[in-house]
């Protein structure tokens, strides 16, 4: 089987997604929010059991507190929309690795819409306890990150001591058959 | 800011992607792994340290061994291809949602390859150990999934068992603003 012309441009569009913290003001439509809202939907979980619930904030003086919850996450004041992941909290290993997936397909879906998005970590337990409470989450569930959404003009990361972007080559990064062992 | 018809489109395809769990014996091109890894690398993950490394296994009877480790992931031994990921090790709960991470890229990756691929978890710590023998992965390194990759006919499970697919209506998953509150 081979792929089409246009898969393989759409699949090589994965590797343009970054990683946004600055957003312009325009608020995003609900058309353009439920598009994304059915992307984290239709996300792959462990057994199914899709372990999740999604916080839509869009008014500015809660996304303000949130940003107050660390100072790393100070961005997120600027973004017009942020979709909150709430975790069920039953299997913490397995629920991150299906919050890593749902918050990779919100990135991925923001940018083939023309936007951005950026992950956001609330911080330790005293930091997740707060967001948990500006979003009255209770205190049975998991609640460590979210993803900001918004139009965008520049990946640039605004914040003093960012980490410098760009990936290892692949040659450091892969081997063949077994750890350590290049191809033949 | 509007998203292009086409970005939209292809957005929609997002919903589109499964976990494939039967393949096809054709083997996939090297150029197909290589786009597969290149989209892998250029996932993000926390502060840019991407904590991984990915094995290529192809190998007929390591694909079996492999299988073997756990019964319900029997299915990977008819994969022509899997990726299987190595982690730092250094940090296992922000690993394991940059593993969730890397996993949904190549999962998207592959449908818009026009390929299928599959997760595939080794179990608890013995049979993480077991899998880890059969790669040559340190001992100081996590290693708990690969990703499965192949042309494919079928997105049914063959296990029996097997979860039931869908999603949950966006009703039961969202709120707005607040934990619990629906939409105004």
């Amino acid at each position: 089987m081979t792929a089409s012309n246009s898969g393989r441009e759409t699949a090589r569009e994965l590797n343009k997604v970054r990683q946004y913290r600055q957003y312009l003001p325009d608020p995003l439509s609900d058309e353009l929010l439920d598009t994304l809202l059915e992307i984290a939907r239709w996300t792959g979980s462990s057994r199914n059991t899709q372990p999740w619930h999604f916080i839509v904030v869009t008014d500015k003086e809660r996304l303000r507190q949130l940003s107050e919850v660390r100072e790393a996450i100070g961005w997120i004041a600027t973004a017009p929309a942020a979709i909150a992941l709430v975790m069920n909290g039953a299997n913490p290993a397995s629920e991150s690795y299906d919050e890593g997936r749902v918050t990779e397909r919100l990135l991925i879906g923001a940018h083939l819409l023309g936007l951005g998005g950026g992950t956001a970590w609330y911080g330790d337990e005293n930091q997740q306890a707060r967001a948990k409470e500006i979003l009255g989450i209770p205190a049975g569930r998991t609640a460590r990150s979210l993803v900001a959404l918004g139009s965008i003009t520049t990946s640039r990361d605004p914040r003093p001591g960012a980490a410098a972007g760009g990936r290892k080559p692949l040659a450091e990064l892969v081997s063949r058959e077994q750890f350590g062992k290049s191809r033949s």
